[in-house]
């Protein structure tokens, strides 16, 4: 198989972890193998290695359910078939977990944010191609980049135009999904969106009312 | 919009999180944002609440690119206009980012390995459906259930073995990227695997010679 | 040329790291070679001989770019033309790596600060000397002794507070770099001290308000 | 003063190696702090955050007086009073600790070399300035430039030329000071000099015969 040995690295740095931190949570860690996992919330984010929103968040082990993936974008309900990575993540935070809360999660200097931005604006012909990952995960903001897009915008503002739209475009997919719908409606399951300047490590909240993020 | 404020629980904790630990970082960030994130590795784990993988492996900011997902999963490259979320993450990582090291970190207690084993032994015949998101995302471990299947074994131990498979079976995958081929044979790229008992903190390496796991 | 061939045991034992130790990162200095380095932090440390910085500090390569001279002194700003090797390191990890944070780490037990002490008692007339270069160093130190000095104190007690003052000295002497200024104000750097009591492995910070120094 | 507390992460690495690695040398840390250090050699190598020359030769806390600088470089002998941290730490490595073996390891991809080459073949005036410590302290080297430059070389091979220069200036340099001369002549002392291809780990000893750098 093409693969190597464990790295050390890491090991050592795990070990280093299980020495001077697991024992403080032996006894939880034990609770939440026998009597399972009950987290509160739903965390979508991104894979970004400069944001990680469990420790942003204070979260200790069984606090969040984590969907990691680029630009923190969930598609749109499609029952095809096909491999729905995040929306099976959904289904059983959802259905099975029973989570209170699913919080999107965007953030500044996005790289899949800037992607998308590129490849609509004709910069990136590249992440057209029908081989380009990216480029088709992309795909999922593109028709928020032709809601916001504004010619006369510097790039910079545009890019964080852009990164608030992959929050509303999440929010408004998840809504596609009928079991999402109906936990809402029953007062059992909140959405919510935020958007971190990552430099400043400012929060910005969004609106439900406005689609506006403000800072917190 | 089907949305609600950000909950205050959740920013009273990044506000305690600012204040106490930010300062720590903040000319790191700074930095991070003006000179890009170079992360000298990939993780890719599970959604698992009871699993930080950032913070077992003593993770910094920068350090780590992570994709969450359920059960650890690398569905087979398939450049088919599809959304595919953890394969973008992977081309983004290894040919934008370029990372050293793509690690999948599988764990005890995985709740989609068992809906796997329980769906692939015909006790879950709800997520034999179209309509599941949960059943066609373990699908990509089916495969990998009839390898490793084993009428004798308990369940427990053939929860294990299934857990196994999953990181095998990704580890697999990733190699019909011809990206991660090609960086592999020119050196500048390593695959790994590793498998975590969540209860014990044991980490269990994976010997690529015998496929095996093994107490690290 | 006054040179013998290169040391066989040093030779071996670089054999040994590279069988052992190096399959690993090999990966990993791959793409540091072809990415270049981006080392979160600048050590300046002391040459001795039993404090290995870089292992103490769980550094992996790429991590921290170091110096490592007499005593962990920097001299002060001084655009005089002559060779300034750490202030040469310094400008080049603030001005081309652009690292966050700088870092003294002064020690216990130190044969510079021992020698500075004695020299400026009047205990070493030989290191007053024009051609003493360990006396010419020590110089930098020499107004610290002035400041921190009390005749009072025994020896030991002495030696523990010049070496304090080394660590002070270097972080006020860093501060008289315009670069290094400027960045700190930008919030793009930030600058720390520590002393390591060798014999018990106890680190002490020095905290910026009170410029003493505390153990961690 | 211009400082902040002592980060974190660093802190968290230290404890991390004090709980795991230092039980290990409790008594030998005891014994080097009581009997003083007595080191077979001093190193003198480059700042570069990618190699750690203490790791990579197996060193243990004791063995390796290291004096770390931009471009492993020795400045001529020259008792003018100035502050010259890399020679008082040689003073003190031969006068005063007695080393055995003063060992010049020089490296590829070195930032020093290759701003040495650029400011010598004109194509980084910046470096020329007055105020330019990078620049006046690869001044060291200039007279190795005009050594070995040769203008059908291309850009790479000239930097590895360069970087074996380095070497071979820091060797003459060292053969300056009249202890080191007289300690060699006595049979006390010996002087060495490699270079290591880090993307690769392989080590090349410098012949004194040739002054070529052949593979080990």
């Amino acid at each position: 198989m093409l693969a190597q040995p464990f790295p050390n690295y890491l090991h050592d740095r795990f070990r280093a972890w299980k020495l001077a931190k697991y024992d403080d949570s032996r006894a939880w860690y034990a609770r939440l193998m026998s009597e399972g996992q009950h987290p509160r919330a739903m965390l979508i984010s991104c894979c970004d290695s400069r944001l990680d929103t469990v420790s942003i968040f204070g979260a200790e082990p069984g606090d969040l359910f984590v969907v990691r993936n680029i630009a923190n974008l969930v598609p749109p309900h499609a029952p095809d078939q096909n491999h729905h990575g995040t929306s099976a993540a959904v289904e059983y935070a959802v259905n099975v977990l029973k989570v209170a809360h699913i919080v999107i999660v965007g953030h500044s200097n996005c790289g899949g944010v800037e992607a998308c931005h590129d490849m609509c604006s004709g910069a990136a012909p590249e992440l057209e191609k029908s081989t380009s990952f990216i480029g088709r995960w992309m795909d999922i903001l593109r028709p928020g980049y032709d809601r916001v897009h504004d010619e006369k915008e510097e790039r910079e503002v545009a890019l964080v135009s852009l990164g608030h739209e992959a929050v509303r475009t999440s929010l408004r997919n998840l809504a596609t999904f009928p079991f999402v719908e109906e936990s809402v409606k029953a007062g059992m399951l909140t959405l919510h969106g935020a958007w971190i300047d990552i430099a400043n490590a400012d929060m910005y909240g969004m609106d439900p009312a406005t689609e506006q993020f403000s800072r917190l």
